[in-house]
């Protein structure tokens, strides 16, 4: 007997993903039996703090990072305001620089806008085509006032992988701190971050199948990151509040179970270049971002001669596919994507972009089924003049029993 | 048969809680089965929606409040420190004026020092022996610099609750905005914020058997609270970062149980009176807080002709039972708690604090073993001379083997 799942297929894997078994097993315990406050000093308490600080000392591990150097947080976006605000509060008041590029995520760019309202200095580096920042580039931004770099290790929307390494030489040629949002990154790619030499990192557990509402913000010593949420003293003064138990160790869970995999990851990329080669069979279908320099579960198009992506993502919805057309936070929005548009992209291009993100759960047939649905959709697209007419705003279900 | 548990007596609920079983099967599903990002506009998208969207309907209704009024967050201290920050972020380079009291969590306290540090005034108002603010004392330290007033509806180490009515009103004659930090309130009392009338008020999910790592701020209309942590835009603009869906479902249906087992709380205050009966039997024990005026569930004690609480915490703790001196964050430190020295307690009394703090799941036989268990520790750390020999800090084990 078959069982067919009428499950859709899941392949925005970049926006979030679900919990692996093994980090939901590791987290039950923390629920209830073992639910203790890890600052109290009685039993329950030294079980909790015993879970604290293997989970640190586990994702220490997989980061090349020492355990004094990890401090857990609620998520990538807390863990990006924090590196930011951390750094910017010893500059208070200098009129100092920080320096990041157009490209980069919202968590990036929308506390820097706070920072540019509190007397800082913004630089947004555009990127080449593939979303690429030269080194010289850098170099040529670098001012006496610049205190921050701030540039991700691979992009939300094309995938990009910087070379971080040759940019941190740069900006350390200039003892100018560098900060990397490594949220799309970590689980996917290999992190060592004496290996980067990066002052500051940001990841997130749930794009690596581990829990929502947890991250990490690994800070090289001797920077003891400034609190940005202040009060019990909590990661020894540096982000206070009751520390999130279960949520810290189906982090790790999840991140070692991740950089386990690493081994397999060949399969993953093989999977992302026969999804490519599928949508590309397209006409008028082009692949954003680097085609080699990418992360190995992200494929991203853009479309000639198209409307907004996001009649085509409900449409895939609606037969069984999910997919996005970039950062989640603006799925909704048939506004063309910041990344896109910093990136050379018209707007007309730009607001038909599509983003597929594999994880190590999907399969060779559901790349088979995605290539064969996205062709259809498109064509339907393409074809029917309705489309002008649809509902606005991403909620909508316009084709609806159309299939 | 009768099976003896093992476990220790857990009674410092104040600290922290066990998930709900509720709580536990509501989170459950969105987990896994359905764990898609909420901004996303495919079906786990959808899902994932109105979870959020339900669960806020939920503690909406819970407090009195509209849905539009509740933003999600990564807990208590978070939810505090965003309150601070979000009025204050108004009023920057004003010299404006907050007013506290002096026994705020160091939730509240230290943003206040970070605000200070920026150029704000801030008045720490001094209670009265229970822990109770005047309405007079408050309306004489109003000027017209004061901008806002927090004040905890329930302190966290003595229970004492605050007249947040009467000292509201006072803050409303001069159009000053309102703060509440409801930690340590909710699930335990009744909570309606139009009849308190507060502009802001702050939960904490796993103070009532809800996640950890979870937390609301109520912002009442039409305040919109500035983004403490800015990127993507969810909470309206209000919060950022992918929203921990398992987290606000927990939280909501912990909440909601709480809510519905408020006609029960006579039992919890008769549980806790129970307890105070017993441990003032103890020489030279007396309650700190307010006899009358206290949460239900907790009960705080000190000593006189005794030494640190962290050695009789250490001993409960060997004879199975769960206690601690105050405030969690600062469980393993010898220092007297902020609170009761404001309150006017000597630093050597002060010291002394024990607090009990039950919950629902607390019984008649264990508050029962408790006092037992409680006068004779009190007894063996007034004879034993070995006291003042004892390993320093929290974490040490000095009776280990002693019963």
């Amino acid at each position: 007997m078959t069982l067919v799942s009428k499950r859709p297929i899941y392949v925005d894997n970049s926006a979030t993903t679900p919990l692996s078994n093994a980090a939901l097993a590791a987290m039950t315990p923390y629920f209830q039996a073992e639910f203790g406050n890890p600052s109290a000093i009685y039993s329950y308490g030294l079980t909790a703090h015993k879970a604290l600080e293997d989970s640190r000392k586990q994702v220490a591990k997989c980061l090349g990072a020492l355990s004094s150097e990890i401090f857990f947080c609620s998520g990538g976006t807390e863990s990006d305001n924090w590196a930011l605000f951390s750094v910017a509060e010893r500059y208070w008041g200098q009129k100092a620089e920080i320096i990041v590029t157009a490209i980069e995520h919202n968590a990036v760019l929308k506390p820097l806008e706070k920072l540019e309202n509190f007397g800082f200095t913004v630089k947004r580096l555009k990127p080449d085509k593939r979303g690429l920042i030269d080194p010289d580039q850098l170099a040529a931004a670098l001012t006496d006032k610049t205190v921050l770099v701030s540039i991700a290790l691979a992009n939300n929307v094309v995938g990009t992988i910087q070379d971080i390494k040759a940019l941190v030489k740069v900006a350390k040629a200039k003892k100018v701190l560098f900060h990397t949002d490594a949220v799309q990154a970590a689980g996917y790619l290999p992190i060592n971050v004496r290996d980067l030499d990066v002052d500051f990192l940001s990841i997130s557990g749930h794009k690596f199948h581990g829990p929502k509402g947890v991250g990490v913000l690994f800070a090289k010593v001797p920077h003891r990151p400034e609190p940005l949420i202040a009060g019990g003293g909590q990661e020894k003064g540096a982000r206070s509040g009751t520390e999130n138990i279960p949520g810290v160790v189906g982090l790790a869970t999840a991140l070692k179970e991740a950089t386990e995999s690493f081994g397999q990851m060949g399969e993953l990329r093989a999977l992302r270049d026969q999804l490519i080669a599928g949508i590309l069979e397209i006409k008028g279908a082009s692949l954003t971002g680097d085609p080699l320099k990418r992360l190995p579960g992200l494929a991203s198009f853009v479309f000639s001669d198209f409307t907004s992506s996001v009649y085509l993502i409900n449409l895939l919805n609606e037969m069984g596919v999910c997919a996005s057309s970039g950062s989640a936070c603006s799925a909704a929005s048939r506004e063309a994507s910041h990344v896109l548009s910093a990136m050379g992209y018209a707007p007309e291009i730009a607001q038909s972009s599509l983003r597929f993100s594999l994880s190590r759960l999907n399969s060779a047939s559901e790349v088979k089924i995605i290539v064969e649905k996205t062709t259809e959709a498109v064509k339907v697209l393409r074809t029917k003049p309705t489309v002008s007419r649809l509902k606005k705003g991403g909620r909508s279900r316009p084709y609806a029993g159309l299939f």
